[in-house]
């Protein structure tokens, strides 16, 4: 490059023309959003649309309202449906507005949130402040924002870890161990801490699988009994993982009873919270998660029921210092200075990642903007839509409860008491894709006690008793024509 | 609840106000960028404002204006800087607006990106086809899109132990491994692949550090020295690590020679490519990375090259099989179905995460927009700069280079031949921190070769030569009063 070579850049050569394509996304989106409730919930994409995305890399340039018609047009149409009122698959957030302009805000803004004297830190540390605040966690925990449920149970569990190691175990690695880690958890955990621990470099093996009972809560006579033996046979048991709302039916384990036990036994009592521990802030339904606050360490998940846009998990550590110890590392091109940007700590001291968005921003703003109460309120509305949801498969003959309703998960089943379990799977499997295929709400399914059932999931602001009905409407229909059809 | 309890969300109460707001959100953004070579690159808080983010929790609502209004004079004026053209400070992109957009587009549209039959599952497998072919990796090879770097790596690094494990290390853990692993790195390898391996129970001890050239590229006999005394030992050489783009200052490992090595030796060969990797669509400078096509695996950032807001890495594998196998785990609440939104195969198969964000947009966006070849230009124009501000340094009888110039990072300080070093690092920080806080530019400093410099990374499309004669001038016009001001 000659001194003379003109130099580009990203930026628009026209600032009026990238404000003017900016105000025609703002017009859509607030369309798209306010119109959502008119929409299918989903709805499977052509295959013209599906062969768009084959295409190879593009070399040359394309004007950006193009790019943005292409959005529209090809993007979506072929979403998957979690902003919708009657979406409860799974179990995700819906997302809010808010939320959305603070996504685009933070990337203005552009800060790397690994550490920095930045306010962009500062309502990071704020944010994480708050939540230790609205679960009861003490002043002194820590805690750092995650890409969601599984970074924030696998931030904790290596905490746990390293702490329970008995050797360096950053330095060593597991083979020093001088005894096996055994972890806790009951048959309705989610893959999330198994995958944690396999990555842990402490395999599947590590995690010893407690029955639950008949509310799908971990057995507390079973847990103390396998934590014995194991002592017996030599291994040091390191961990129970709670659950406060499983993914199959949302049952809440029993936090104090399992909190003295790890107290007696010297075993770190971590809390898989991403479903259920928001509830701590719902007022009608907050003592359900009693105990909560004496977990060592806490996974929850802002992008469930604070509804921000993915990705935003949390993990919280009643000791800092073991979590500062089990992360902090910095190269030499990475020092701490008195002064200047790099002075007041750093962020990624308590996390995998060094660089990091600045992800704090939408629970910030949402948070302000809507108050804690809301969400509190929104919560319990969840989890009241849930019993009425249960309230009207109890009343309709051909439908059966398949597990107690806990918070806001139902699962049920079109019935048929003639019908072998595997046809009615055939069958419920059959009336949920026809519900998605047709847009008019999406449950998912899985597998409750060993047989099948629908799942309903309702983290969602957006829904109303009248989906419900429709739901259960559609259900019976579906169900009634199914059967008739069949030879 | 009854059935007449009204119910909320977090849907504004008139849509229109919500346009308003997010119009003027617009308005600011556009001006903000447009404007941003005219402030400081970075300030220090006020104490007052510091204040500010001390507060408990919002329990109450609060006008999102209002919300907005406290972004505005709060959060905005103290960010990092990256975004400026003069912020050349550790490593990071500059962001750039249509990926702001996206990632507003992104939470409108809302989707899972853990799975699903979506047209966002398509654009997230697309950009990795992208990223694959633009790496000259085969078709046949896999790819996730990450937070970054650290788990870009994280994800290759739990790949390829798993592979070269010798055992089934998911179900069984480290301790079941018939010999020790080693990974071998040179002594310039950043921090995350460290702290990947404490993650993953190896330990730092599994991490075999080989000394560097005077280049600063890892030394190959000693590599090779490394793996035979190794395997005299009874360990396991499993994966070489090498590096595209050095932290402290870009060096290129020799990747051609560590493939054919690797080869030979049957060895895991990856490549840490989160600074450099992106050069081989550089039409200039691509044979710089001639090798990095045979990785076994390859970490890389387009939030570095490409610009786009944090957060977006990229993990790609060669063999996708393999990398399927270590990540591959559904609970029974997420079984594949044949039909509906649950077919299609699933993203969160091949990474840590369940639940992720769309962030596959804002690159995708971004790329079509600009195409590659842009891009290319724009890296060759930063390594441009990085030689144009190695020759001022070497015109300037006040400054030395520290350390060749290999691609877009400057490594010098500011020079006098009589002052010990321990005197030239209080003088060249003290520079460093006057910049920083004069907002004028920001460069950091790092070590090298036991020598304390400053550090200037050019990753960043909006810098001009004439920002780089200005900082020339500025450290040596600061170097000169400090040095008159000592006693």
């Amino acid at each position: 490059m000659t001194t003379d070579t003109p130099e580009e850049s990203l930026d628009p050569a026209n600032w009026a023309d990238m404000h003017k394509t900016a105000s025609r996304m703002i017009d859509d989106a607030v369309a798209h959003v306010e119109g959502v409730r008119e929409r299918p919930v989903w709805q499977q994409m052509p295959q013209s649309v599906r062969e768009g995305f084959l295409t190879p890399a593009p070399m040359k340039s394309t004007p950006l309202d193009a790019v943005y018609d292409e959005v529209l047009s090809t993007v979506f149409p072929y979403a998957m449906g979690n902003i919708h009122p009657r979406f409860w698959g799974w179990y995700m957030g819906s997302s809010n507005f808010t939320g959305a302009l603070a996504d685009f805000l933070a990337a203005i803004e552009g800060s790397n949130l690994g550490g920095g004297d930045t306010a962009a830190a500062q309502v990071d540390r704020q944010v994480v402040n708050w939540l230790k605040e609205l679960m009861d966690f003490p002043a002194s925990a820590s805690g750092t924002l995650t890409s969601g449920g599984s970074m924030a149970n696998m931030v904790c569990l290596t905490v746990a870890r390293n702490k329970m190691a008995g050797v360096d175990v950053r330095e060593e690695g597991i083979t020093a161990l001088p005894k096996p880690l055994r972890f806790y958890t009951s048959d309705q955990v989610h893959s999330a801490s198994q995958k944690a621990l396999e990555a842990l470099g402490l395999g599947r093996r590590a995690l010893r699988v407690i029955p639950s009972d008949a509310n799908f809560r971990m057995s507390i006579p079973a847990l103390e009994q396998a934590i014995q033996e194991d002592r017996a046979a030599g291994c040091e048991p390191a961990c129970v993982i709670a659950t406060a709302g499983t993914t199959n039916t949302g049952a809440i384990d029993d936090m104090q009873a399992i909190a003295a036990l790890c107290k007696r036994q010297g075993i770190w009592f971590h809390v898989d919270g991403c479903i259920g521990a928001l509830i701590k802030i719902a007022p009608v339904n907050r003592t359900m998660v009693e105990g909560i606050e004496d977990a060592d360490s806490l996974a929850l998940d802002p992008h469930k029921w604070l509804h921000t846009p993915f990705e935003a998990g949390c993990a919280l550590v009643k000791d800092a210092q073991l979590h500062f110890d089990t992360f902090e590392l910095h190269g030499e091109y990475l020092e701490e200075k008195p002064r200047g940007i790099a002075s007041g700590g750093f962020l990624a001291d308590y996390c995998f990642e060094l660089s990091r968005g600045f992800k704090a921003l939408k629970i910030w703003m949402s948070l302000k903007e809507h108050g804690v109460e809301k969400f509190g309120c929104l919560i319990d509305q969840n989890i009241a839509q849930a019993a009425y949801l249960t309230d009207l498969i109890h009343t309709d003959p051909h439908l059966e409860l398949m597990a107690p309703t806990s918070i806001n998960i139902v699962c049920f089943r079109y019935r048929n008491a003639e019908a072998p379990d595997e046809d009615l799977k055939a069958l419920n499997t059959e009336i949920m894709l026809r519900l998605q295929e047709s847009g008019l709400a999406v449950p998912s399914d899985t597998t409750v006690g060993g047989r099948h059932c629908l799942r309903v999931a309702i983290n969602n602001h957006r829904t109303k008793r009248q989906d419900l009905d429709l739901l259960v409407r559609e259900v019976v229909k579906l169900g009634q024509e199914l059967e008739a059809a069949a030879p």
